[in-house]
Parts: C-alpha cells; structure tokens; sequence
C-alpha cells in the first residue's frame, strides 16, 4: 500500500498529517511552530523532521505532498516567498525534500490544494468545473477547470482575490489598487467600518474603537446582526462587492459551483444572500445559471493537508 | 484526404472556406449576406446552401467546424442567442448542420474560435497559456490554458471583455455596470469622448461632434495622433483601464503571451505601450512577468475562420 505523508506549511505552524490509504481522515497528525523569522534553512530542517517523525518504518512507496503560502511554481517545484515566510525566495522546496526521503514530492500553493481537497471531498464533489474562495485575512482560492486544476504557466492562475474592481479602491495588501481583498476581507471590512467611524458616523462600534482595541471584522458582524446601521451597510458593501466579483468570476471561468471558506464566512448568514443574490444580478447571460449553485466549505481546518494529499495521490 | 469546412457565422455575412489539408490557406472562400432579420430557420438554410456549394464532390471524411457569434454550448453544440442575429435563442445548430451532411460538426464562440487560430497558427504559436483579446465594437477573447481552450461547465468561459473593473462605471451593452468594454471598446472611447465634449472641454473633436457626424474612436485617435489634448487623455484612459485588466487577466490566467485583436487595434502604437507599462506595474508579483510577452494579432480577417478549421480538426 502507498503511503501519503501531506505537509501544512504555514507562518505560524508547520502541520504533518499521514494518509495510510490515499483518502481522508489521516490516521496521525503533528503540528510544530514555523518559527519563520530563523530563515529558510531552520524551516526546511524542521519540515524534513516533522516528516520524519511521521513516516512509516518502511518508506518504499511513500509519496508526500506540500501545501505552502505564497507564490510558487508547482512545476519546477520551487517557493517564490510568501510574506509570512520571510527569507524564501526561489527555494526548490520539493527537490530537497525529494532528495532527503528519495520519494515522490509534490508541491502546491495551499490555496489551490484547498480548492483541489474541497473538489475531491468536500463541497465541490462531482462538479467538473469549481471556484474555491477563501475570504479570511486574505482572499485566495484556486480553479478547478474541466476536471484540472488550473494552473498557468508558472502555477500563478487563479488569484481570484487579487483582481481590481474599483481602479480607484483602496490599496490592497499586495500594494495595488481596488483588489477584492482591499475591500472585502477580514482587515478591509474592518478598516472600511474605522473610516466611517472616523468620518464620524454615529455607531455603536464607537465604544470599541475609542477603548484602543483594533475592530476586526468579527466585530462588525455582531454589530451589524445587533442592528447597528454604519456596520450592517458595511458588511452589505462587501457582500455587494464579493458578488460583484463573483459575477467577474463566472463570466472568466464558468463554473458548476463555487465553494466558500475561510473565517470571514463565520458572518456567512449575513452575507452569502446578498453576494449571491448580486452575482445572479450581475452575470451577462441567464445560461451561467443552469445548475450553478454556491455552496459552504465543508472539510474546516485539515483542508490545506487533504489538498496536500491529494496533490500527491496524482503522483 | 480528410477535407474540413470552416464557417464563421456574422450578423452581416456567413462566410465559409475549405482547408483540404486541415490548416491555411484555404482554398476556396465564399461570402453570403447573413439576412439576420428572416430569422432563423432562413439563416440555417442559408448556412446549408454556402457549405454545401464549398464542399467538395465526395463527402467521405468531411468535417465541418462552426464560429458563432455570442453564447453557445459547444458540448451541446447549441446556440444560446446573439443580439446581431435576432430570433436565435437555444438552436441545435451543430446537429442542424451534421444531420444535413452526415459528418462531424463542432461549434464554437467566434471569440473562443479566433484564440484557437491565433495559438495554433498565429501570434500565440507554440505557448502553452495564451488571452487571446479582441477590442472592437465589443471587447470579447478567448483563453488556452495548458494546451486547450478553457471552455468551463458550459462552453462560456473567457468572457474577458465582460468583467467589472470599476463598479461605478458606465453601463455596458450587456446590460452589467464598469465593464472592460464599456470603458474601452470602441464605441466606449467614443462615448466618453462625447461626455467630456458635451461638459464643455475644448477639443479639436468639438467641430466633428457639433456636425452631427457621430464620434468615433477612430477620430478620437486622430485627434489623439495630432496632440488633441482631450483626445490623448481619453485615448490614455482607456490604455490605462485595458492595462489594469490585463494585470488581472495575468492573475486569472497566468499566460505567456497576450495577442490583442480588433479595429480598435489600429490605435495600438498609442495603445500598447500604455497598455503593457501598466499591466507590468499593477500585477501582485514579478514572477508573472517571467517570459511574459504582449503580441499583437497576425491572422486577419480569415481569423475565425482559420479558428473553425482549427477546431473541426480536433474531430
């Protein structure tokens, strides 16, 4: 039998999760710290040990599959960087990890194995053609494209957060202008909702940004679901502009289903009816319609190591 | 010998062309007027009558591919309805035409169809991810990703020209608001040209606009050629708003090569270099730009028909 060893890497932590038998649940799983700010070299040790640690005793057959934030390139295998992975630029990540086990490797930008894992079981089971969007700090997802991921030709397609649909927006974290994620994710909503209140609309937010502490989003949901009016018009700003979006994303990539994540979705009941009500509004012909339908994540946080592990199974 | 029938179905004219050899030259051209007004089951019969003119005596082998203007299903081989042919919603009209022949038949959006001909024999030769955009009275294209044409779950992907870029923009002529076309297609120059006029800018265009002839992009470009000031900074906006699209096309897409089509083309010594200084600076990453490169068209009018022949050669 063939072993899948899936690694998580992210900021925060690194994430290992085993797979016996190719499918979801893995039967171990280890989480160990980043620590990013030691540079590239520590990380990779640490990847190749948190790996190590979850093999089995006998590695013929072993495949494993990377998930990791950032740009990089799937088929040369190699990690651009990432803002929360200072240090990376250019790292062939899957040949040293190849050359350490002498196994198949592969790699894959973790938003993209998330739409690759929520397409094979989760959310998206079924569909040949899938939108995954993660709508969290930032906004990411992937493609899946007559039964493919869509790629690009350095692996770079699909940065559906990162599109501009107001060319005189705010700036997004990626320094351009009018992106989704400058609008609508997390920090945007919370940043929109502070310059209102700076501008001096009347909320009852206002306790909260003059006691110092940040808002956040989160923040902004349970006022708006309180009935506060600056926060409900806020969240249903970036609902307008998430189905706006969405529109723009039917009409470049026609699909069956899209599929929504990540924890700016945890105020989903307040903004999945109007950004679907807006993209149904807002596409160019009825027929994007036929059988297309938006649904919720469904696979939580083990989602960047099944995609990592499913990568692998196509070893 | 397996000879192919190309046709490229217009609002104005149905042109067909045979390709004895499955690729160009043709070598022999005909050119029907469409007669859109009589409807449909007029213009099928019409379609009928030039391909059967064109073909050759035996019929063993043929096969026929089809450009269409507008939303079709090519998998269903339908026809959803174009505003230049009135009349036309859901026909069956690849199975029209290979009940009529008895041989293969393949349909395709005339924009999808002109991406084809341009990757296999034109500016986008030899790439393995290619946009392919047409700017002209509308702002359509096509998209290859990873070897074959991105079509999504029902054959309406790619709809590049039809993406908000500025979500308080000008209403397009699909109806859906800030739409690349609306800002930049020809009719769209035209338009904000005419707005500045009427708000009262100085313009050597005034006297054009004041004799009732109706502005076009075209006159603005020769007012922009002769240092119109008013001219140069609507010809500039629009350059600018391709470019901030191209830039998220680059992210949706991630190809080597861009082949920008269309009359609106003829502006493109004041276009592209605007267009390209623009997208390279607005896309997220530099890894983007590795290799990347800007075309313009190289097929000409034949294109959608090279396109025709291009996909009914996949039969």
């Amino acid at each position: 039998m063939s072993e899948i060893l899936a690694v998580d890497l992210g900021g925060t932590n690194i994430r290992v999760a085993r797979f016996p038998s190719a499918q979801p649940p893995a039967t171990n799983l280890s989480k160990t710290p980043t620590h990013a700010a030691e540079g590239t070299e520590a990380v990779v040790a640490r990847i190749l040990q948190a790996i190590d640690a979850l093999a089995p005793p006998s590695r013929s057959g072993m495949r494993i599959g990377i998930g990791a934030p950032g740009p990089l390139d799937p088929r040369r295998g190699r990690v651009f960087g990432a803002p929360n992975l200072p240090g990376w630029t250019d790292v062939p990540l899957r040949d040293l990890v190849a050359a350490h086990f002498g196994c198949p490797v592969a790699i894959g930008n973790d938003a993209n194995l998330a739409a690759l894992a929520e397409w094979r079981f989760g959310a998206g089971r079924g569909s040949s053609d899938m939108i995954y969007l993660t709508i969290s700090t930032g906004i990411g997802g992937g493609v899946i494209s007559d039964g493919r991921l869509l790629l690009g030709t350095h692996g770079l397609a699909a940065e559906v957060g990162h599109m501009t649909i107001q060319m005189d927006g705010p700036v997004c974290s990626c320094g351009q202008r009018g992106h989704l994620e400058a609008i609508a994710s997390g920090p945007g909503i919370a940043r929109i909702a502070a310059q209102r209140l700076a501008a001096g609309e009347a909320s009852t937010l206002r306790d909260q940004a003059d006691g110092k502490r940040e808002l956040t989003a989160e923040a902004v949901g349970r006022a708006a679901r309180q009935g506060d009016p600056l926060a409900s018009r806020v969240i249903d700003e970036a609902a307008v502009a998430i189905g706006c979006h969405l529109a723009n994303l039917l009409h470049a990539y026609n699909p069956q289903v899209v599929v929504f994540g990540g924890g700016v979705m945890q105020l989903g009941d307040l903004l999945l009816p109007r950004i679907e009500a807006t993209a149904r509004a807002q596409v160019m012909h009825p027929a994007y319609l036929e059988g297309f339908r938006i649904a919720r994540a469904e696979l939580g946080d083990d989602v960047g190591l099944i995609g990592a592990m499913t990568l692998a199974s196509e070893l």
